[in-house]
Order: C-alpha cells, then sequence, then structure tokens
C-alpha cells in the first residue's frame, strides 16, 4: 500500500501544465517535497499521513511573485500621491539610510505573512540586508530568489562596493543546496550602476550560473539619463557591455519600442511586469501584450510595499488583464489564462525555477494553494480562470502548501507567529515615523 | 440618562464630512435610524442596546456602488475576453431574453450579499425587474436607488414601452417613503432610446423630482452612432432634446471632450465613473480628474457582474486612483483622499443622497462600516485613506450598518441567508449555462 505525506481531496485541480489540464473532482498527492501522483483518482490502497478536503474549491499552483522588495511592507501608505523626488527623498532615501538587519528581518517576515495569506509560494526579492530576507523566507517557509542590491554608492548593509561584490558571492556559498532560496546577482540599475560594475555583476551571474536581475527602462526619467550619459537607449548600453542573455531578468521593461522588443526576444531575455506599481508611480505601461507575442517570457510581479501598496497578486493579475485591455481598446487583450500564466507557469520560467514551481505536475516541488470558492462573489462559477483574475482576492485561499510543507491551514498560518510579527512591525513604524521627521 | 440603540467604541472615525475631520479612539452613537453623537468621547452617562468593539479598526461611512446592474451576479464569469458583439449576441442576449422575475431577485440578493460582505451599503440599480431589485435590497437591508430599464424594444418584464413608464410610475408610487428605497427614471443609452422616450423621460423625471440615469459616451461606437444618426455628439444631441439638467446622472462618461466636461459642469449634470468595466471592455478611461477640476460631481460604480466581474469597491478604488496616474504619467493625480470620496460622501451627492449618507454626521442616517485593521496587509498604518485605497479589501470589513440596523456582524450577513441564497443562485447557473448553448 502507497503512503502519502498529504492527500488533498475533492477540488478542481488546474494544472497550469503545458496541456493546461483541468481536473474536476480530482486529488493530489504529496510526498516529502514532491507531487506524487495527480489525476481524477488515486489507484490502488493507500494510506495518507494528512488529508486536505479541498471542499469543490480550486487547486493550483502556488502563485509567483516576480519582483518585489519585500521589506518595504514597512512603508506601506507612509507616502503616497507624490511627486517621484520628493517622495524619494522625503521618505524613502532617509528611511532606508537608517534601516539595519533587524528591520528588515521583520519587514520581511510581515511581508512573509501577507504573502502567503495571498497565495504567493515564490518570491523573487531585490534590496538590503538580503541575507535576512533569505532567513526570513525559509523561516516561513516560502521559495525566495533572494539578491543583495549592488549599486554606485556605499550600502547601509555591506559597504563600499566590492564588499558588495564579497557579500553576493557569500550569500551565493551560504545557500548553495537550500531546498527554498536561492541567490541572483541583483544591480539595481542602469542609472545607479557604472558600466564596470554592471559587467562585473554580469561575470559574476555567469560564473556561477545564476541569474542578473535589475530594474530596466521603468521610467522616461531613466531612458533620458541614459541616453544623455551614454547616448544609447537602455538596451542599447546593456548591448554594448556585452550583457544580452538568458540569464537576464529585467523588471519593469516599460519604455521599449518594437525593435527592442524583437532583441530581447532574440537574446532569451525575461520580463517581469509590475503594472500597480507602474500606474501608481506614473511610469507607464509595458508593452507586455507584445512582448508576450514575440515569445518573451513574462512573469508578474506587485514591486515593494511604497509603490503598489500591496503583495496581493489576485488584484495584480485583475489590474494586468484590465490595464492592457483598455491601452489597446480591445477585450481580448490578455485574456485571463495568459495572466494567470504569467502569476504561475511562466512566472517560474521567468525565474528560472520551472524545473521545480510553477505549474502542478508528478515529480515537481509540491507548492499548491487551494481557494475557497464557497463564496457569494465567487458563486456561481462558470469559468475558474475567470474568477481567479477578475474576481477572487488573496483572502480567498484557504491553504497553502511549499515544498510539502503545509504553511496554511483554513487561512491560519503555521510557520509564523502572525501576532509577534505584527507587534514588532508597528515597533518599526515608530522609528520610520522618527526618521522620515528628522531626516 | 441618553440611551442609544447602538455604540460603536475604540476606533478611528474617518467621518468624511467637509471638515474630512478623523477622530482617534472615537465613539458613535446611533439611535434608530440616525447618527445621534460622535467624538472622542461620549458625555454623560449612557445605556447602550448594543456595543460594537471596533477593535482600533477604522469607521467610515459605507461605501455607495453608484452604477450596477446587480443581477447580472449570476452571469459573471460566463464569458470574458471576447468581442462585445460576440459577447453580447451569444452570451448576454441570449440570457436576458429568457430571465424572468425570480431570477432578477435571486441575482440580486446574491449581489446584496456580497455588496454587504465588502462595504457597500448603498447601490444604484439599472436593469429589468427592478421592483425585485428593490424587494431583495430592502429585505437585505441595503439603501438603494432602482430605476427600470426603458428602451426602443419590448422589455422581458414590462413588454412595450407604454408600459415601461406605467410600471416606472407604479414604482415611484409603491416605493415612495421607504426609508431605503427611492426610484430613478433610467433610459438605457442614447443608442438604444429614440428622442422621444428621452423627453417623455425626462419629463416623468422632473415631475416627480426624481434623478434621470442613463449609460452616457460610454464606448467610441456609441459616440459614432449617435454622430451618424443625429449629426452630434451625444451631449449635444441630449443638449438638442433639452434634457440637460441636474437631474442628471451620466453613467460612464468615457468619450468627452474638454468644452463638453465644462457644458457638464454647468448644467449640474453628475458623472459615476466605472474603471474596471471601462478597461475590462476596453471602452476607454474617463476624464475624472478633469472633471472633478471642473467641479462635476464623480461617484464610482462597479457596473454589472459580467463587465467586471466583481463588486468590490475597494478595489475599483484602487483601480481608478493608479489608473488616472499611469494615464496621466503623474503620480499626484486622483489621491487616495479623492478617491475615498467618490465611493462616500461625493458618491451620495451624485445619486442625491448625501442628504441622508456618505458621511457620518450627526443626524444623518447610521450608513457605517468598520475595517478590521488588524492584519498583516494593513500594518503598520501610517494613513488611513492611503490603506482604505491601496491596501485594504472588501474582506476587510467586519461590521456594517445601514440606516441604523446591523445587517453584518463579525462577517456573518444578519439579513440574508447566504447558504440558501448561492444555493438558488447555483440552480439559476444551470438556467444560464442551458440558455447559452441553446440560444
Amino acid at each position: 500500500m502507497t503512503t502519502f505525506d498529504l492527500v488533498i481531496q475533492n477540488g478542481t485541480l488546474l494544472t497550469m501544465d503545458p496541456e493546461n489540464r483541468v481536473i474536476e473532482n480530482g486529488s493530489l498527492c504529496v510526498s516529502g517535497d514532491s507531487i506524487a501522483h495527480l489525476g481524477a483518482h488515486i489507484p490502488g490502497g493507500y494510506k495518507s499521513g494528512k488529508t486536505i478536503d479541498a471542499k469543490g474549491g480550486l487547486i493550483l499552483p502556488g502563485l509567483i511573485n516576480g519582483h518585489t522588495h519585500a521589506a518595504m511592507s514597512l512603508f506601506k501608505g507612509l507616502a503616497d500621491d507624490l511627486p517621484l523626488m520628493e517622495w524619494l527623498n522625503h521618505y524613502i532615501f532617509p528611511v532606508e539610510k537608517n534601516m539595519d538587519a533587524d528591520f528588515i528581518y521583520t519587514g520581511t517576515q510581515l511581508a512573509c505573512a501577507e504573502m502567503i495569506l495571498s497565495g504567493t509560494t515564490c518570491f523573487c526579492d531585490m534590496y538590503l540586508f538580503e541575507d535576512q530576507v533569505a532567513q526570513a523566507a525559509f523561516q516561513s517557509g516560502l521559495r525566495c530568489l533572494a539578491g543583495e542590491v549592488l549599486y554606485d554608492f556605499p550600502s547601509p548593509n555591506y559597504g563600499d562596493l566590492e564588499s558588495g561584490f564579497a557579500y553576493t558571492q557569500w550569500l551565493i556559498e551560504k545557500w548553495r543546496d537550500n531546498p527554498l532560496i536561492s541567490i541572483a546577482v541583483e544591480p539595481h540599475a542602469l542609472f545607479t550602476c557604472n558600466p564596470e560594475l554592471l559587467q562585473r555583476a554580469n561575470q559574476l551571474a555567469l560564473t556561477h550560473e545564476r541569474p542578473m536581475i535589475l530594474h530596466f527602462a521603468e521610467t522616461l526619467a531613466e531612458v533620458e539619463e541614459i541616453k544623455k550619459r551614454y547616448g544609447k537607449t537602455p538596451l542599447e548600453h546593456l548591448d554594448s557591455l556585452g550583457i544580452l542573455g538568458p540569464h537576464l531578468i529585467a523588471d519593469h521593461a516599460v519604455h521599449l519600442n518594437p525593435s527592442e522588443i524583437d532583441q530581447m526576444a532574440e537574446h532569451g531575455i525575461r520580463v517581469i511586469h509590475n503594472p500597480e506599481s507602474n500606474m501608481k508611480l506614473g511610469s507607464g505601461i509595458a508593452p507586455i501584450p507584445r512582448m508576450i507575442d514575440r515569445g518573451i517570457t513574462v512573469g508578474i510581479g506587485t514591486d515593494g510595499g511604497a509603490s503598489n501598496n500591496n503583495m496581493d497578486l489576485f488584484t495584480e493579475m485583475d489590474m494586468a488583464a484590465k490595464l492592457h485591455k483598455v491601452q489597446a481598446m480591445d477585450p481580448t487583450v490578455m485574456d485571463a489564462l495568459t495572466v494567470l500564466k504569467m502569476a504561475t507557469i511562466e512566472g517560474a520560467r521567468a525565474l528560472g525555477l520551472s524545473h521545480e514551481t510553477g505549474s502542478l505536475e508528478t515529480g515537481k516541488k509540491a507548492d499548491i494553494i487551494i481557494i475557497d470558492t464557497h463564496k457569494p462573489h465567487l458563486t456561481p462559477m462558470y469559468n475558474p480562470f475567470s474568477h481567479l483574475v477578475y474576481a477572487a482576492r488573496g483572502q480567498d485561499v484557504s491553504h497553502s502548501i511549499i515544498n510539502g510543507q503545509l504553511v496554511m491551514e483554513n487561512r491560519q498560518l503555521l510557520t509564523l507567529d502572525l501576532e509577534e510579527i505584527m507587534a514588532r512591525a508597528m515597533e518599526k513604524a515608530k522609528d520610520v515615523r522618527k526618521w522620515v521627521s528628522n531626516p
């Protein structure tokens, strides 16, 4: 008799596999960290360490937040609706100057709680003190691709750039072979990183076969600045430095012309779309439908808590679907399935993690969420993909399993002490208020 | 000793009154259907029939959904991402042809459940069988401005147009003096109503001092059609019919030029913005910041369940704030307070209901919601307005009081049998599937 560690029953399986199989009244079996079986029934006799009744809900791969600065969850609502430079100079910079490792650890734990509670099982982070980010993610049970931000200025974490490269290399070694955490090389952006920094980061990424992740063509101001400094568009600038390649993940990718999109596709560059942040900061609308049309792998992210201000990937999907329809004045653009793929299998591909997550397939890691559809706003249900993108919210997620571990059961977090984290977050917010009023 | 029927304590009061007073650790007292007192403390001794502890959360006026077709909640997710004519001809029309009074009653109850659960206390409806809509709203305890849709075709409810006017007049009489329900005159749109219909509807509205509500300048196709038929823009056409005036509520109002906006302001025409519907159907972006700038009263609505597909006004606010920022490429456009006003006091003004709802003021009807902020995605809180627009979701509403009646307590509906409604909705969905497959 087969023994599974966990069996989920009585739900519609949305596999997001290459055939996009949907299995009604299906079951999914987990052994250790992996999916051992899924289908309409479980063959033969079996025993199960734990059984979860999905109660007719939806069972799907956990969502993937392709770009965030998790600890900025401590800044959400601190300052909104302001011109960019006022926002940066009066709020973000004074705060970031004062942050320390414990601040980042607390902020990331808070974000991890929010992410698990809204159905995210994997996130990609770029910020300071990333060892603390990795620790907080690992402790919460979340899958995470983390990278310390590198730029031309001294860092409150590592100090000078030389130490920044050493720190990144140390992170790569420290977290090598961790089942949940992997490390990327993450220069901040073209306007904050000189060419030598970018080339050295690129070399480090290639040597360790790690992704290189950077903010890219996010604002018109950035494009203008790069043109002024180098006489080139951001993509031309990267190309001239010999950096284009499939290890590159471009966050935002808003201001690009059609031929640049073709060039990105040729080089296998992956993109993370951040619609809410791009809207809230007035950055612009990334040409995502064209990118997908050209075969570029596109994931979706929330960006940080100060420019969104939530980490709910369900509403991020809703926004993405609707934003591109109205821009194109065409309701057929960015259909629900395409958008859900961005948050699951395409998001996993964008981060280079599709061998382990992003779909429900035998042998893949068990990263799974269950949606409770027994609610008026999800009743009746004609099309699960439509409901997930246009009607569901993060708070409809009832269970979350990551790498085979049950991290949320009936909306109760099992890996994090929510009360304790929120109490510490409120303490940190007192520091933030102080830093902002006495910059 | 004063006796109140209900006292809410221990929360931050966001009054949305003319001074936009925010009262921390405030109390609010209800007597009968009205707000009897609100402030930092309750003077003198008092007794209370019921006391609610807001647990440090936010206490604010209930949200106002300025435009919806509530019963279409039964169609959400039925068909998305389709060209308009395919959506209408293959899905919406076959279904609407078959609907009856019981269908509308069930669909409206479902929508009322969703609305209460997401913080809406008042909605404006336009659809068929509006007496059933009014009954369902009244039974659920929701405040509602309802109106039977009038157009050039026979209606599955009233039959010919003559009967439609009689039905509207009957509705006005039937619901006169009802504490929750009021009736509007609602011709569908300029392209579905001939000039005579519009003028007669207008006269009916003026005679009974009721608002006249219509879909207005929603799509470019509509504008082209009106130009083709009458050689005028939609506003010029209404003007030529002598219909412009402060009794007019224009839903959508997407395709208008600056001088038309000035003219609308001069005539005191009110507008309901429906950003998610306009985005999802690819209709366009209404020039809302300019309208507000010109002094036009603008509310916000979700539109029907088939073109959104949710009735969560929190995400509608989020979408509105972000949409106009990215269109203007300016993060200062449509700040959080402006947007929250659209869903509260300005929404009440737009519907002509600001004498009774939309703000927390002594003497006004007690339409109040409480937000549970003790959650990671709302922690810490620097600015309640920012959190309500950019971070909160309908499911964060813990309590709802309408016209002095507690309709939701700790997320439990007190006026509706949710299980029974969802069961009936699923039965109706079976009919819908049948109608669509055999149109």
